[in-house]
């Protein structure tokens, strides 16, 4: 039985009386937000989603991103009305309720995929989850709905054009143009026009409509969903605080509860409490036909042998064609160096889950993490360098706690040579060691590389992989293990006088420091930290304990590194720390490792220094 | 007397020759990418631009962004032409020379203004820039070349749309649309239509053209000059590799040079040599009328009095509207959160010289970078979150090595409470600590707070600010100092036990603690680490020297931030790290510092753990 208007306007009413009520509980909150997206939240859950209020992750049946994600009291109120929660919505933004400022997906897991909260990622999570459901089979379609603030930011415009380049029919975003920001009026004001140009110019369907007018929003679904051969979205017109005279269309109430009491109760009487009869069918729009799957067997092993030349970034390559070929559920995206991060390899084998997503960094994590989202296991590679543009994608993917999410950093350190600082990763082990939770791997060689790519299919959550440039000798052979948390003991002797704990480019520094060293009666142990978060503190402790101390030597700024990480973890009586500390200089990677201190030079005199 | 078409069309034979002849001689680099542009920076610098070869910071000339920064030889052979260089083009790449692989201000002073080579960057700082000459009444115009490739990058379309939303006639664009991309071909190929229609939905005046015809980019340019309500963007289709065979319009061919011997000298001699007359004549647009002065008085001395309850994000707007009221050089730039951070107060007083950036942190931080390229002390504020929404940014920031430029990053950590992680800057220390050559400040009470933005003000490079969001007390006089790499030991006896170093919100806590410590007999030094880089190892080193051990506390992520830091640089025996390990959810500040382990209950039992 169709839904008619009233009873999707009488919801809308609700929607507000319960975003009034929970943010007025719990003293703050953005209830003005959730009153002008009212009458689009009502119409999507309402009557154009297909859900299964009891199974949020049902093949066949919707997904709504709130992008806004401010506005997740109204978010809380319609799962509630639709019977898909059943939390005390006064319970907002409390320690001991699930209801978030902004949605986690910790909270209450299916319905919500992706943390939003951080403006302008939500499209991008709405891509990867509409480019997995094609990849999947699945009819379900992905709405999502966006703030007219935040449509300045420029991810929106990198999943804008993916959205389009890709032909993705199956996705709908709504932008609630209420045309009041944080703290004054947006760019364009109430101008949807020019909302709609921008997209039409992005390749999109636009339809400017009224965001409070229920008939026109199913109108302009209806649309959306007949429009077959690119993305939809709707430009709504609307009022922020709609429907209470004290704060519709008025600034000042941006992120501010109405006081309980008579403030409050004159805002509640003019929403009015009309009665809401409203039966929410579980429906799917069909079945999935290839919902990925777990593998079966395991990939075949590395070809590589000790003593090739190899450059870690190349295992990239070589290691996603192993492990794709025999686990459906790896999707590759790539920001137009394919050709650089190996990730092309992949492309020629397996051409339909790949996914290029030119040169915007932001919009790849992020549509990354809608594919973890929908059950594959996405691998996103460009430089190390540029995922600091995705920097705020990846802190917000963590919070998202995806499945599994793998970012390959290539090109990293002052040894990729001549192209010069701005192609160089020299911040990213400080960065993603940050992030909570993440896992940060950087191999030294082509075996360990290859077999880390492997570990990181396993492991939960967010994996950084940092690969380097140079071609190096493969110096361990297949059967080595190279478990998360582990480490190396590349040399080693009864009489070891320090310590050299390295890692990647720096490792093979660290060799020849050793050959040297030994040539003089010195014998140093050698460390290989694959795993820099979480490190193996055991074994380095014991090292420090057994030696005179450690020199750690890595190829990145001396801050956050893996330097630090050691220092902090180990607690060494004595420690010698060789990082980058200067602002390097095209050169070739020979004279860059020289000339910042991180060669085998460096390493002997530090481990003179600390033997004398 | 102008100069006619053939001279600017040897001109361009001569530039493409150059690239040809410096990065084969390299063995690295891309020509390719230059030879599609020649005709255009041929046009700009042998006809278009005011320039004075001898000064490229006289006032009313024209201004450069090579944003294609990749393409850095044809920007050392048109220097070289004009006159403004004398290097050995040869020289490209190598560790002697300043001829980088991707421009840098450190090298040619003057010239390059903004490190390029992350794409998607220099028409941010061009909107910068041609902001800055408008507030210094300077004519000279701003004129940023991209490839085509790189407008994937949504911070073009965030400089984009505020450069059409400030109007700014004095900038012009040139998209150097050759169609090929690293990999492949760009998402738009030659459809200059396409793109042209994006920039026009954009705000600009967008006009397409063939940009090897150097007639028709006279004329375009001279329509930019004309049109005198917004910017200008040329969509100049051309080829890459073009006016050699092997190259011309070809893939493959992206950073890759060629072989010298045959392939290079056939390429040379299909590209001749022709006879090249050029004059330069140095000119300017005019004087400009308001340059930016350093002041001549101090600023006034902060209200705050010992006891007042202030939050000191509070200081931020307070201390801004004290030194703006001396220093003119000061631009305030905000990423719409104006009234959180404080900011709005400077923009009530100054509105000139404020930039509302909207939510769009990219571009703020590039927009700020121009400033500081022209004389100016930007100063951007934003949630501390977001700044990770611009790492990049920051990242080529600091090898722009800027003369200054302030970032206050507000809402800092799980103190902020109930708005939840999205909001909770909790890797903000360790990425920004992680810049090469960056300060990192982070006062815990509004009299700090406020001496400490005057400190930025008088610091080179980059400074960070993180100030917290809870009012807490001033707790420091007017007549303290807070040197940059300073601390404040504020609390300690010759009893010691334990010494804990706190920052910002946790120092409040440290401070209870030590009440608490106190009540039961155990006397702790207290640290305030304000200055988080560079630290104050020695004050550090000698409190662990002193007491038994350290506690370090901070509402941040245990990895990358103070406890790190404090644990490299002084290496103490017993060493307490309190920090944030897991996802924060939405709570009251006090219980979420409580949950976090990093309140006064957590400092005591670590103080009583390090102690028995």
């Amino acid at each position: 039985m169709p839904i008619d208007d009233a009873t999707i306007s009488a919801l809308a009413q609700r929607l507000r009386r319960d975003s009034l009520l929970s943010t007025s509980e719990a003293g703050s909150g953005h209830p003005t937000t959730c009153m002008s997206a009212a009458e689009i939240v009502a119409s999507l859950f309402g009557r154009e989603m297909a859900i299964d209020p009891r199974d949020p992750n049902r093949p066949g049946t919707d997904h709504f991103v709130l992008s806004k994600g401010h506005a997740a009291p109204i978010l809380w109120s319609i799962l509630k009305e639709v019977g898909a929660i059943n939390n005390d919505l006064l319970t907002l933004r409390r320690a001991d309720s699930p209801l978030e400022g902004h949605p986690l997906p910790l909270d209450v897991p299916g319905w919500v995929k992706v943390a939003t909260g951080s403006l302008g990622q939500g499209l991008s999570a709405s891509v990867g989850m509409a480019l997995a459901r094609r990849l999947a089979g699945d009819p379900g379609r992905i709405y999502c709905l966006m703030g007219d603030g935040e449509i300045a930011e420029g991810s929106v415009w990198e999943a804008a054009e993916i959205g389009a380049y890709d032909k993705l029919a199956n996705l709908c975003a709504i932008v609630d143009v209420n045309g009041l920001g944080q703290s004054g009026r947006t760019m364009h004001g109430h101008d949807i026009d020019a909302i709609c140009a921008k997209w039409r110019a992005f390749g999109w369907h636009a339809v400017g409509l009224d965001g409070h007018d229920v008939a026109a929003l199913a109108h302009a679904f209806d649309d959306a969903r007949r429009t077959g051969d690119r993305p939809t979205v709707l430009v709504a017109r609307t009022l922020k605080g709609k429907g209470v005279k004290l704060t519709e269309d008025q600034p000042g109430w941006h992120g501010k509860a109405l006081k309980k009491g008579p403030e409050l109760d004159t805002a509640l009487a003019e929403i009015g409490d009309p009665p809401l009869h409203l039966t929410i069918e579980a429906r799917t729009r069909g079945q999935a036909s290839a919902r990925p799957k777990a593998p079966t067997s395991a990939p075949a092993a590395p070809m590589y042998k000790v003593g090739d030349s190899v450059a870690p970034r190349e295992a990239w390559g070589e290691a996603l064609v192993r492990i794709g070929t025999v686990d459906s559920r790896i999707v590759v995206l790539d920001a137009e160096v394919k050709n650089s991060t190996f990730a092309e390899r992949f492309k020629d084998k397996f051409p339909g889950r790949f996914v290029e997503c030119f040169i915007a960094e932001q919009n790849m994590v992020g549509t990354a993490l809608g594919f973890a989202a929908e059950g594959f296991i996405p691998c996103a590679s460009t430089f190390g360098a540029f995922f600091a543009r995705a920097y705020d994608f990846i802190r917000m993917a963590a919070y998202s706690t995806p499945p599994h999410l793998i970012l390959c950093g290539t090109h990293v350190g002052v040894s990729i040579g001549e192209d010069g600082p701005s192609q160089m990763a020299l911040e990213d082990l400080a960065a993603m060691r940050a992030i909570i939770g993440a896992t940060v791997l950087y191999p030294a060689d082509g075996m360990s590389a290859s077999r880390l790519v492997e570990e990181a299919t396993r492991t939960a959550g967010i994996v950084y992989l940092r690969l380097g440039r140079p071609k190096n000798q493969v110096i361990y052979g297949a059967d080595e293990k190279f478990p998360v948390g582990g480490s190396k003991v590349v040399r080693r002797s009864d009489r070891d006088a320090v310590t050299v704990v390295a890692a990647g480019v720096t490792l093979h520094e660290a060799l020849a420091a050793h050959a040297r060293l030994a040539e003089r009666g010195v014998a140093v142990r050698v460390i290989d930290a694959y795993s820099v978060k979480p490190l193996d503190v055991a074994t380095l402790a014991r090292a420090a304990d057994e030696t005179g101390g450690l020199v750690t030597v890595e190829d990145h700024s001396a801050w956050g590194g893996l330097g630090e990480a050691v220092a902090a973890a180990v607690r060494p009586r004595r420690h010698e720390l060789l990082a980058v500390t200067g602002i390097p200089h095209s050169a070739k990677p020979e004279e860059l490792l020289a000339h910042h201190r991180i060669d085998a030079a460096a390493i002997v005199d530090a481990v003179v220094k600390l033997t004398s």
